[in-house]
């Protein structure tokens, strides 16, 4: 697999605390298969780290009275993401670190309303690696703005999930519409990170500004 | 069928000029039925018109050298939309008049890089109609963006062709996720037109600035 | 002094935390006269939020690399606003609350990179107040995209400091070309708030979706 | 003078058709000395397409109804740029080619609502080079904006006119506060393109896609 520039891993919407996925007050439809797609998001954040590649994350987030849901609620979706409710924090177990980007939206492209432009340009970002849900929503709208900003885009399809099977393979088949390269699987990105360099704008800036503390 | 606060309708890409289909140069693919649908766009069009909603077109463009292309030749498509042939041009019969906004974009999303939302904002706009094509391109990325910009929308499915059957019909149930009224006919639309007001910013502006004649 | 449709207070970059301003590390030059301003910004804040007048934060924020500060050390502005910093906190004192939006940003303009728009849009907001800092830097290059959105601004001139007191007065100036009723005192500001109407699109989400509370 | 990265130069504004200036309709202050500038800004920009720097142009256009004004008429201006008015084209010798771009705006910043930054990103830029007016309004505020999109300005002192000089003056100072080496003569961009190397992204789309021609 073929990776050009520099790439940055985006988590797009991996939340529900620690709470159990039957007991989550989000209501957003979603196929099968989440127990087994985490352990390889798992895998593939810790080695993406390992080898000094940037991970973004994003975390969608609603006032509690949901005057900021926009038209979200006018399809398919019922309430979701509210914050102060633990199932809208980032899953358990996948703990953003304090020099990583944790980026709130409000609609369901990354790019909307958001600073990810900004820090795709900062890491001089030529490849944007997608994993999280749904595929279908956030994960294909944030591919579809990234190709608008020029970025190559990989959509990792066994760290994905949809609102469903089909609405799933369809966003595949429309990511592909858009780049042939896009869809890649974990496996394959592993074999990537076993030789990718670490992002030079990261090395660079830590050189320059050695890491202040908090006092 | 019901249409909240204004309306507007958005031509997307249905360039061509008055070049036959198979002598066009704009590598991208299509489902059948062009010719089935220009007459209901027509109509649809006229009426809309004579009932004083706002009517605006987007067009696709491109330097002849592609240096703005950006991604876009990395999937299924070929060069298209080039500026200067004409082929690229509104097709023939469909002519903006000069009171309606004409929009040159550079990418799939009629709001990406143009001043769609500064237009919508000025009519007032609540609801916006979308017809042309391709439904899983253009269309369904237009779609996206006028629902995270908080519009209704209305895709009148027998107004727009997608780059296959499949992939029009997969599109059309995406943005059915995203609001469960977004589908309808033109012949609901015909019958919403009836009795459709006109639009009350343009009413406005043209007393507050009786229309300046160039010299 | 009028105020058309419903107005939101946007307060910029009042940052410090508990910090005494000699021992902040934030390189920003200012203008003398903050301590006369804290109480008036404090009042005009308290008797907003006692209208049912929505409160809108800004808060800078860089990592502590700097790798996203762009180019906001070209020029007179050293390393500031970083996270971890406790003076990179809101000021001691004015406490969001966690029904109001706290926006971070990582540029001068409060819309750029940010889901201010969105928050904008949510409250059906026609005027934005503005109030903090820098006059000639946050402050004005907020009220330009806020003037660039079509909405109505109005800069409390007693509430807002500059890098130095010619710049200050040179950043009014050039808001009062934007709009000539953009200046306004925080004396004016209370009057008007003794007869404004609390924000209806609150009243509207408070009542559809009463106050999910954390569990 | 040192200019890092690819630069593009963009004419802001530069319009007025062949209407002489006492005739024209536009309502917009200016300071005196517009006759002396534009034999500089001619000679510029023939150097700049002669070594190969894409020239980029800007023209605010409105409706004749102004509907899209949004709140342009608010301060200092009157009505100004009209579609279809002569004294709205660029000005007569500034004759944009086929090959460059020509970017309609409807606010004053030329990102806002335009295809600037692709267009920039496009020629890989670094350096934006910026002349025309107003300096206060316009380049002022295209500067912030691309800023904020983290590149290097250079505003070409003696080629820049703004509402009054005094606006003039005070813009250029907070273009400095942004960049401390943003503020050249004509005289020294004359000196840099001496030895300035054509932007390799045209030379390479030129040679991937020979401009196709008009049939």
């Amino acid at each position: 697999m073929n990776v050009v520039g520099n790439a940055v891993l985006i988590v797009v919407d991996i939340q529900g605390g620690d709470v159990e996925e039957n007991a989550s007050r989000t209501e957003i439809p979603h196929m099968p298969g989440r127990a087994e797609r985490i352990p390889k998001v798992r895998e593939l954040i810790q080695r993406t780290r390992e080898q000094g590649i940037p991970v973004v994350w994003i975390q969608e987030v609603h006032k509690p009275n949901l005057i900021d849901i926009g038209r979200e609620l006018d399809g398919a979706e019922g309430p979701h993401c509210v914050e102060g409710w633990p199932e809208t924090e980032i899953s358990k177990g996948l703990d953003p670190r304090p020099e990583e980007f944790l980026i709130r939206k409000r609609r369901y492209s990354a790019f909307f309303g958001t600073e990810l432009d900004i820090v795709l340009r900062a890491y001089k970002t030529e490849t944007v690696i997608l994993i999280g849900g749904l595929t279908d929503v956030c994960v294909h709208y944030t591919a579809v703005d990234a190709h608008q900003h020029d970025y190559r885009i990989r959509v990792v399809t066994d760290c994905v999930g949809g609102s469903s099977r089909e609405a799933h393979d369809a966003a595949l088949r429309a990511v592909h519409y858009l780049q042939r390269d896009a869809l890649v699987e974990q496996a394959e990105m592993l074999n990537w990170l076993d030789t990718a360099s670490a992002n030079p704008e990261v090395t660079r800036a830590d050189r320059t500004h050695p890491a202040f503390q908090p006092t």
